[in-house]
């Protein structure tokens, strides 16, 4: 039993006890602690983590004293108490990250979270020397988030065996999926750590289909028992996401809609901080439901990323397009993007009020490709899309909203959003030699940049007055015949720019 | 009256009779033609060109013996007779054009037609020389389709006055909707039969909001006698088809949906031929029910032409996106696109089995731009979607027909259509280094060139094996594990690259 121990806020607390180990603890063993602070309790689930040890991991949201009791059946696992002290988070630890502002996101101590993800779906299970390397390499990249899979992936480029089984093989050399491997969960939580030490949440996919050791065909039970095993071992890490499957539809054949909100709802058991959770589709008309109450946010794979506008509507959370296609040149169609193309849809996204993910896919003989597996950058997307999140972070607070609901001119052809006093107006393909629409329409002293989104310049806009259209009728509507913002800027006729509005103060 | 006359097939047969001349003949005098061959009879109706002069134009749709009998309760106008003989067509006349294969169009004799459209709004209403400067460009240039209103335009960069009142003008100098112009309407027919002479379809804009003259806001009844003036003067010209409005939908608060519906019903009452009809939306959320009978073809403006299978599906006719946006660099976002990205858009709607429309919006300084006035083209588009268009014809007889229906993997993602034993692949933003999928499964000899949509060039395609991607699961569906084609092709993994494979018999 611990005391006098102490965890800052947002960190780990784990206690551990002996318990039961004949037969088979993760069916028959049922444990919890409950965790108090003054009169508030917290129910957290434990866990067994074989060899006949049980724990319990806490992820303190306030700063303080806390208390706990277990709470179990078995005798060696009932009534153990303890307490400790959590104290003020340290630098970097900002808390896990939650639903902000309806369409955003932020930490919780209120740091806004811009997404800027990318893939590397079984890093975890490649070569130790590798996984080093990948961490190495997101270091140095500006990605805050990363999509991973729980088990190894059986795909095209995607056939070296894991590290670690996920489950314990049986004496017929099996593996049994009523015993999840402790060697596996205990290495893969050490990466999600990993990451959280880089400020990188960790968005953790539990289903798949591209599968040969028979995970993916495990019976329902078995997967409400590993979706509540997860939650247990898992949810303390102030960075986890849950992402209930990579292509959830090429699964409906065996696991039909009302179980993936089962596993939804497991984790709203389980997860006693509400991490977010989300689930991605394959085809792109096979959207989830994300209206539904207990999916936090819209995880959408679709390249026509100016429908950012119309999905946030249809759904009304926030939007991560997670695959909008990745940049590579292998010969399936969603991974040979150039990667200006890429680049040019985070853009997009960005200014429509959503958020885009990265993956790269470059053929390579040995197949080591940083989309499946990690280990080195090799294209050109993830510089610019680190400026892009640089910039952004230097003004945007509240999240970008787009300038107009989705259909509405000009900004179903270019792309702008705005936060406060910062605007960011993208033109993409589109390339004027002028330009006002969006512009202040008051006389205050603002501050326009033109950005280069491929050079990564910032280059100072040269204001100039702005057109004035001669009128045009639409309906009732007469538009033009006066200018529609004080000033306009001039461009240099090129496609791919962005403008970025800042008032002076 | 004529006798021994002669006319081609598919030429204009006119004849003209005196008759009053007091009041408003315009109003006053009901006057048509029943032409006959043999047994069969065709309704022809007449129309008054001013100075007591009425006329009636036939255009023969089969050869030989022709003969008429007008009437009208004008007993000058009233059982005149005669006849003519319809000889062979002179070459390069291949008669009307209209829907074949249902989402394609071909000419009456048969010969596929391929849409490939520009736009020159007012370019009838300009100075003679520029007109005529207009006529030169399209005779180089390979558009055999131009988009052209009736009507001048009141528009940004559409100010100058037009050279002739569309309706003459009363004793209070102001224009008599009742009363059409005979000297602009015989101007415009001068130009349409210019266009027949060089092969180029007259998509003729019945309605357009840009306006300052009144003719958008004449009343219903007005509206109603100029669709059927136009169809008495310009139905007989083969290379008429009937587009009823640029961006109805800015138009419905004075002309109600029923209203379009009537413009069309009059269209066939009085077009004896069924001209080719469409009409044309300006929000992207504002489509026609092009399902309607009357309705022969889907004409769209939407810039998201990976959406052109679905709108095919929606209304099951040829889709012509005649404005997909514009190459250009004027501040309007519809007219700033890159020539690149319009050429893109052209073949990403050819391989997915519609026609795309050209316009051309470089700024000017005395704002000499083809898409409204004609002149000359300064871009770089145009001589792209030429080379596709001869590509094109070196192949296509049916049409080209999506290789899936929308949504089908992975034809929402790249491009593909094929035409019997000719496919073509467009995989535009995507640089894969080699490809298979919509290669032939069989072991004939194929033909298969790599064409560099932007560079125009056609170069053979180095064949390879096959790729055999490692087996996926997408539900009960096991991909990969197998070569998807017989052979595959190496790719320069550059974007915008195409693939003809053609068979060799």
């Amino acid at each position: 039993m611990m005391s006098n121990a102490s965890v800052e806020k947002w960190g780990v607390f784990e206690a551990a006890f002996n318990g039961p180990s004949a037969g088979n603890p993760y069916l028959d063993v049922a444990f919890d602690a409950v965790f108090s602070q003054n009169s508030r309790e917290v129910r957290v689930p434990g866990f067994y983590d074989g060899d006949g040890v049980y724990r319990v991991r806490f992820m303190p949201d306030n700063e303080g004293e806390w208390s706990f009791r277990t709470r179990s059946k078995a005798s060696e696992l009932n009534g153990k108490t303890g307490s400790f002290v959590a104290t003020k988070p340290s630098a970097g630890n900002h808390g896990p990250v939650h639903v902000h502002n309806k369409f955003h996101f932020a930490y919780a101590d209120g740091k806004p979270f811009l997404s800027f993800g990318t893939t590397c779906y079984a890093w975890t299970h490649q070569p130790l020397d590798m996984q080093a390397q990948t961490l190495d390499t997101l270091k140095k990249s500006r990605f805050n988030k990363i999509r991973m899979g729980v088990f190894p992936k059986d795909y095209p480029y995607n056939v070296n065996e894991p590290l670690y089984p996920c489950f314990e093989k049986g004496a017929d050399g099996k593996e049994d999926f009523d015993r999840p491997n402790p060697v596996l969960f205990r290495h893969f939580e050490k990466q999600v750590a990993a990451l959280c030490d880089l400020g990188i949440e960790a968005d953790i996919i539990m289903f798949h289909p591209y599968d040969r050791w028979g995970y993916a065909d495990m019976s329902a039970e078995q997967d409400f028992r590993y979706v509540a095993y997860l939650a247990a071992r898992l949810s303390a890490y102030r960075n986890v996401w849950w992402a209930l499957a990579n292509e959830y539809d090429f699964l409906l054949d065996t696991k039909p809609l009302q179980q993936w909100d089962r596993y939804f709802h497991i984790l709203e058991e389980n997860d006693p901080y509400g991490h977010l959770k989300s689930i991605h589709n394959g085809e792109p008309t096979m959207n989830f439901d994300h209206r539904k109450p207990w999916v936090t946010h819209t995880c959408i794979q679709n390249w026509d990323v100016k429908r950012t506008q119309e999905w946030r509507e249809a759904y009304g959370k926030p939007v991560v397009n997670d695959e909008p296609e990745y940049e590579g040149n292998i010969i399936q169609s969603w991974g040979n993007l150039t990667a200006q193309e890429l680049v040019h849809r985070f853009w997009i996204t960005a200014t429509r009020g959503g958020y885009a993910g990265h993956g790269e896919t470059y053929s390579h003989p040995e197949d080591l490709i940083w989309w499946a597996k990690g280990g080195e950058l090799r294209g050109e997307a993830w510089k610019r899309i680190g400026f892009l999140r640089d910039l952004l972070e230097q003004d945007v607070v509240n999240g970008l909203e787009p300038m107009a609901s989705f259909g509405e001119w000009p900004w179903t052809r270019v792309s702008g959003a705005r936060d406060g006093d910062v605007c960011y107006i993208y033109l993409g393909e589109h390339q004027p030699v002028i330009w006002s629409t969006g512009l202040p329409k008051d006389g205050a002293d603002y501050e326009v940049d033109i950005i280069d989104t491929w050079e990564m310049t910032v280059t100072p806009a040269k204001k100039v007055e702005a057109p004035i259209p001669h009128p045009t009728r639409h309906g009732a509507v007469v538009r033009g015949g006066k200018a529609d913002a004080a000033f306009g800027v001039e461009l240099p006729g090129r496609p791919y720019q962005a403008l970025r509005i800042r008032k002076n103060h």
